[in-house]
Parts: structure tokens; sequence; C-alpha cells
């Protein structure tokens, strides 16, 4: 299998997003086609039908004027909105975590892009509401692309953060880690967060070395995935292991192993048997394991 | 020639960073082996022996205890940090913008990462001085790489800003365009801000099309270089063009055009009779000029 024959999750966007459209969008919407779709606080909102896109026409029109308001872009002729409600507003519709959401085989793969870019930037408004330079509660603009600060001046861009995903082989074997977070028997891919003035080969290696004490080597990209819990930037690398002793920084991790190329074809296939089990299928983690033993 | 056997400029970082000892090393310092880099307002600042690395003997102890400081990493037992100096106190040295100090040649590889690393760190924290949750002023943390909210508690970590850099070709030909701010006759590749919820192929997709008119087809990754002005991640693909048609956004670009790989060799080689001129060394856009005619 070819790294560019896997499609990870949230890496197909149904919408074009139509910057052009956006410093002016909010103030010329169209109610009869219009769709939105209701976030609060990682939740996705279901009406009544289970749908997660609703016309202007059902929703209260205070909510239309007041609640926080990002447009997602078009297609077909129709412009999609994200809504944030506060959790008092939501308590009328079904939540649904954003997580547990697209793993309901109910919502086709077209739409995962867009559910991305809505909980990205929504929840860049939440935890970005103060201008960064001066400490004044910013605005949002640009339809809800931007905040702008009254008082410096200073327009703020969301944020995505680049995080390094490896899969870290030697020879026939894959280094797997876990975190304490993780659901029982879960292992999967050791990753962490780029810093400023790095590379992808330096912050794999970096992150590898700190994690686990594997020296790597070569270091190649293999595929990405946007990650909107709430706005990372999964990059996947094949790492080259030139070491296999594992000093585990039990601060990050809880564990480390490594395991064979078969052990992981028979985990990816279910295999309930062996000492642990392989991210579900959302996680880019999932796969560079299929890419390796394709 | 392969994209790895490229090495743009930024790209290698003589440093460890060695996490492990940021939480305590601004209070355990070692004054007779100690490097300080002294940066501000993005100039790298010399000492009388035209030196950026200076020791702790030869700087003001006031500097030393009160001016924001980074802890950059180790190499060979000394440690190095970033020092940042208000504009009146840097007036004593003689201060270098960052990017006509790494286009000296009298820097070393070695050391643009760590340059890199420290200019894009200093200038987060000046941009970022105040809490973006509850509008406080935040504190220093972790040896420099986080800001605390004495307030809220919000933990603010460094930000960098993923951007893709695009070789667009089209058989024979490829893309170059310029910005209003550009030298005279500098052409580049294009370029833009990933956006949340986005793929590197996506934005490489629609920062084309927006700025050009042009209509991608398939993305590759190619290589990535850190870019500290003040803190981009700048991911180089190459973008295969379905459409030739040019429709200029002028407000993003002051024009582009279509040239033919031998003029691209030839501009590579300094031919200064073409009507276009290429990015300079430290441009990852013309690591992929000469990662395309190779």
């Amino acid at each position: 299998m070819n790294a560019t024959d896997i499609q990870p999750v949230f890496s197909v966007n149904m919408l074009d997003r139509m910057d052009v459209l956006r410093p002016d969008i909010l103030d010329n919407r169209h109610p009869d086609t219009d769709k939105y779709l209701l976030l609060s606080k990682g939740n996705v909102l279901l009406n009544s039908n289970k749908q997660c896109f609703m016309s202007a026409a059902e929703l209260p029109q205070t909510l239309l004027m007041d609640a926080l308001c990002v447009f997602l872009g078009g297609v077909d002729g129709i412009h999609y909105f994200a809504l944030s409600l506060s959790p008092e507003l939501a308590e009328q519709y079904e939540a649904i975590p954003l997580r547990a959401f697209v793993t309901a085989e109910s919502v086709p793969n077209e739409q995962f892009g867009l559910l991305a870019e809505a909980n990205s930037v929504v929840s860049w408004h939440h935890s970005h509401a103060y201008c960064s330079r001066c400490g004044t509660k910013s605005v949002p603009a640009y339809g809800g692309w931007r905040r702008d600060c009254p008082s410096c001046g200073a327009q703020h861009f969301p944020r995505t953060d680049p995080v390094v995903i490896m899969l870290v082989t030697h020879g026939d074997q894959c280094l797997l880690g876990r975190s304490y977070n993780f659901p029982e028997k879960r292992y999967s891919c050791l990753a962490g967060f780029m810093e400023p003035g790095e590379t992808f080969e330096q912050a794999a290696r970096r992150e590898l070395w700190e994690e686990s004490g594997v020296k790597g080597g070569a270091v190649h990209f293999v595929l990405n995935q946007p990650w909107p819990f709430p706005s990372n930037l999964m990059i996947g690398v094949h790492v080259e292991a030139q070491t296999t002793d594992l000093t585990i920084d039990l601060k990050e991790l809880q564990d480390a192993m490594w395991v064979s190329k078969n052990e992981i074809k028979a985990a990816l296939l279910g295999d309930q048997t062996l000492p642990f089990i392989v991210a579900p299928k959302e996680a880019i983690a999932r796969n560079l394991l299929e890419y390796w033993v394709s």
C-alpha cells in the first residue's frame, strides 16, 4: 500500500472554504439555503431528527444573531456555518462528543473535514477570547477566521499545532507506547508536539529519545492528518531506530515495547489474544501501522 | 538530487534541547561555562569582538537576573541561553537583523537551528505576554518554554504556524509568483498559512487556487524547514498543476508566471539576463527549485 492510497479520517472535506466571501458573509446570509452545525464544548448537537446540519428556520433568531458564528465554506450553492452554543443553550439538543460522532458509521467520510475545521476554529475562539499582546477582550472578525483587538489593533488568526507521530521500526520490530489515559491494553505510536525552530526530523528524534531512550536515524514523511482535539496537525513519519534498549520516561508513558510485524498484522485484524490492541480507525497511528505491514 | 540530500538553512541545530533540565535550569546556571545569545526585536546583538555568544562575565548582573531568558539546550557540556533585551539596553551592542546575520558567510550552518529556536521562542513571549483565556499578564516558566497565568492557571506553549510552500509544475513549466514586498525582479514559489482542519494537500490546492486560479492535482511532500520570522514551519510540497490559465489575486500577488526548467536552471546559476531572479539560499523556495531541476 502506498501512503498516498491511505485517507486518514478528517482528511477529506466536501467544502470549498471560499476565503473570498469571508469578509462579508455573516451579513449576507441566505436563510433559505444556509446550513448550520451546532457545537458546544467539543460536542456536536443533533436535532430531533438526529441530524447535525440545521436550517435557519429551525433555529431561534437570537441564536443566529448572537452566537459565535464561523463560515466554513460552501458546496453545491449551499453555505455552511458553525455556531457555538453555551451549555445552557445546548441543553435542548442531543449532544455527542465529536470523536464518538465520527466513529459512528452514520457519518459520511466527506463530512469529517468539515467537522474538524469547525471544532478547531470554534475551540480556538474560546481559548483566545483575549488579546495575547495587551490583554483586552478581542472580537471575532472576517467570517469567524480572525479576532481583532479593539485596543491595540492586533489581528489574531486561528492556531494549529504541528505534532510528529512516529512509526519507529528496527528491522521487523516496531515500537509502541502506552499513555496513562489509554483504554485497557491499547498501545500506539509515540508522538509529541513540534517545538519552534525544529524540522519534522529533529522533532521526531527528540521525542523518541525523550520518551523511550531510543536513538533515531533516518526519518521519512509518510502522511498527515488534521486532528481537531482541539487543533493539531498530525505529521506521520517513519523513523528508523538505531538502538533498541528502552529507557521509558514514566512521566510521559506508562509503558513501551517492541512488537513484531506479524503481531501488528494480527492486531490490525482484531486479534484479541495479543497482549495489546492498536489505535482505532480514526487515528493516524493506525494508518501508519497499516502502511508498514502492507 | 534526492530531497533528503538537501539541508535547508535553519534545519541543522548543534544543540540537544535537554527538555528534562528546563524546570530548574534558570536557577542552576553555571556562570563559568554558560553561553548567552542576546536578541532584541529580531536583531542578533554582537559584542565588541563581533561574537554573538557571550559569557556571563561579560554581561551586567541585572541583565542576567531580569531579562527574559530561554534555555536553548546544550552541547559538549555547555548550556546555551537566549536573552531578550529592550531597545534601550540593546543600544550598547551592534545589532544585525537575524536574516542578514544568517546570510553572512561567517555563521556556521550548525548554529542556524539554534538561532531559529531562539528567535521564535523569544518573539512568542513578546506577542503573548497576556493570557488569551482571561487577559491577565502571564509569566515565563519552565526554562522559558511556557507562560503561566497567575489568575486562571492556564499554561501556554510557544506557537508554531505551519505554512505550505509549493513547487507547482505543469510538464516542463514551473509557476512562480511575486509578492509586493519582494526585491526587484524576485519571483518565488507560492505559499500560504495552513488553516485548522486542513491537510498539506488541501492547503496547497486551496492556496494555489486562491492566489493564481490554477487547479492543483497530486501533491507530494518534498522537504521542510523552520522559518523563524517569527515562528513558521515551512512545509515544501510538489503540486502537479491540472490547468495553466492564471487568474491572479492582486491583493496577495503582484504577478505570477510560468517559467521553463531551463530558465530556472539558469536563474539558480545567477543568470542576470532573465526577466526574474529566484529566492536566496536561506529560502526553502530555492531548495524546492534545486530539487526540481536536479
